[in-house]
């Protein structure tokens, strides 16, 4: 779906993702172990947020994710909290995104040389991240592999349950007629970032100072930690008019094809991106279609509920943390995601 | 502990083990947050090899690893298929450390360039690894980061429950008089290769070819994969006369002291150990202090059950693959782990 006309493009910036598919493809192929049901029972849900088992009464979820490139801007920047909150982030949306209730959280570091006060700073926004997640965290690795890692990588795995009496949203009950809500995002989060320092580079952009129309440096408008979705999608998973949950991470609002491969998501609402984002697009004459498959574009989170329960649903989000929820769109006959106010239509997830 | 005498440490070869765990410090110290039990019960093992919760009637297990420096070997060798079991098997055997049965796996893989070779390869040990463990891939995060890693990193983070009936095994049962049986391992797994690789490098070892008295190549011996353990633990885990279960692994004999504070864990039976071991001893004219408290020296698992049923025991490893279990010492009142043949004495783990 890349344009060829577009400037730049994530494959330009490092990031191949049809080479990244073609290897995991082949490393998928080869694992064809499939266990017994003493060791619990898989769920097909491929292509998901997360992988799901039951294991007794109880289906566990498991997402994992690494905060990216990020990282290296908060190098850059001596500023670790933003990321070490990241850490929680990006793996507890993805529960939420199949309406799981996080429980635990292990992070991963691997670092060059492991700076007593970097891991405090690591340490305090993960602990921000479990607060809002309700996640606790249950252990970790730290690997010193300077042989392996420049500077630091940061990551982790999260896992999550039902409460009694709630199944996994999948979104396969979504249907034509539904309405998608989402909730704003708190800038780039962790998406994006090999492409956007390719491009600060380039332009010998100063950090330390605001963009202009800003206050806040652009560095820390950057490192601005992923906005956590967990309450909010708690809140409405398990009820039977909520149909589909996705966080908006890599790939954009391309996330809400993997919901239903059956239907067209219609995105005829999205507010105006904020000037954070536009700012990026000039700064690589990025193509709108790149633009929306690569960022959320200021929408973290997405929600797919049957119409008639709009009003009663966006009271439950505000009472979860998420009182700017807006409707952004709606679902239609048809397949893919399209932003028809852009000319923009992206087919399945990729 | 370690031996100002010994002109090869793990700390010269550049793991400085005390920067790791105050830096580590630090960041525990920063995350304050304890959840609601409406997210589950986490359970207190300080210190021990798995995080563990209760959500609902289960309790689910969770162990994070990498495979370490081990895959600077596997990328020096073209051969990725032992680096990629050993990413089931590091996480997987910590999980039997406790009993867990293992359920689900997660991998991660860090690289600077996707190769397809490889990652079939990584595959192809993963599903062996998998097979062992009777555990199944229930995801992944596979990232191009080559701006943060240099070749590639692999890990993994594994979770596990308790069937019906079975309670973790912490080891706080452990009582003077009981045995400790060991099970041998298949090489280094996946321990102390960053000591090792720098003595290779400086004795411009010939990894292409055996080393005197073997007959596999020194590479290909060095890569074996982790043994698992999985179903050794699980054949034993639950049975009142188990009373302690540890992987040893970085930290060599140390690991015992995990499973109790406050006994002494006496090692007078440990057997000779390869050939493979004494070779790294001479090459870096290693201590034998140095030399078990960072290689499994031979054994790659640790149960400590009491006396009275080590037939019974032994008849139940043999059955569930463990038919070379043997008797390696047994508990005493004191503290830490004692190999008395070396004069080898070792305080608590840190």
């Amino acid at each position: 779906m890349t344009s060829p006309r577009s400037p730049s493009t994530y494959a330009e910036s490092g990031v191949d993702r049809s080479a990244v598919s073609t290897a995991l493809s082949e490393l998928l192929a080869a694992v064809r172990f499939r266990p017994p049901p003493s060791h619990g029972r898989p769920l097909d849900a491929p292509g998901h947020y997360a992988g799901m088992i039951r294991i007794g009464r109880e289906t566990i979820a498991v997402t994992t994710d690494t905060v990216g490139t990020k990282v290296l801007l908060a190098e850059e920047l001596g500023r670790w909290e933003e990321v070490g909150e990241d850490i929680v982030g990006v793996n507890v949306n993805d529960l939420a995104s199949v309406g799981a209730r996080a429980a635990g959280l292990v992070d991963t570091i691997l670092c060059a040389r492991p700076d007593p006060t970097a891991f405090r700073a690591i340490g305090r926004g993960i602990d921000r991240g479990l607060r809002a997640a309700g996640c606790a965290l249950l252990g970790g690795e730290t690997a010193v592999v300077p042989s392996i890692v420049r500077g630091t990588d940061l990551g982790g795995t999260a896992f999550g349950f039902f409460p009694r009496g709630r199944a996994p949203v999948t979104g396969q009950r979504i249907r034509p007629h539904d309405l998608i809500l989402g909730i704003p995002s708190n800038g780039l989060h962790a998406n994006g970032f090999t492409l956007v320092r390719k491009l600060l580079g380039e332009a010998a952009v100063d950090l330390r100072r605001p963009r202009e129309g800003a206050r806040t440096p652009l560095g820390t408008e950057l490192l601005a930690p992923t906005r956590i979705y967990s309450n909010a999608a708690d809140a409405l998973a398990g009820r039977t008019e909520t149909r589909g949950l996705a966080h908006v991470s890599g790939g954009g609002v391309r996330n809400l094809a993997r919901l239903h491969p059956g239907v067209g998501f219609v995105l005829d609402k999205w507010p105006a991106p904020p000037p954070l984002f536009e700012f990026v697009q000039r700064l690589g004459a990025i193509s709108d279609e790149e633009m929306y498959q690569t960022f959320n574009m200021g929408i973290g989170f997405a929600l797919v509920v049957v119409r008639e329960h709009l009003s009663e649903t966006r009271r439950r989000l505000a009472r979860a943390g998420a009182p700017d929820a807006v409707p952004i769109g709606h679902v239609e006959r048809g397949t893919g995601v399209t932003i028809p106010n852009l000319g923009l239509t992206y087919g399945g997830y990729s």
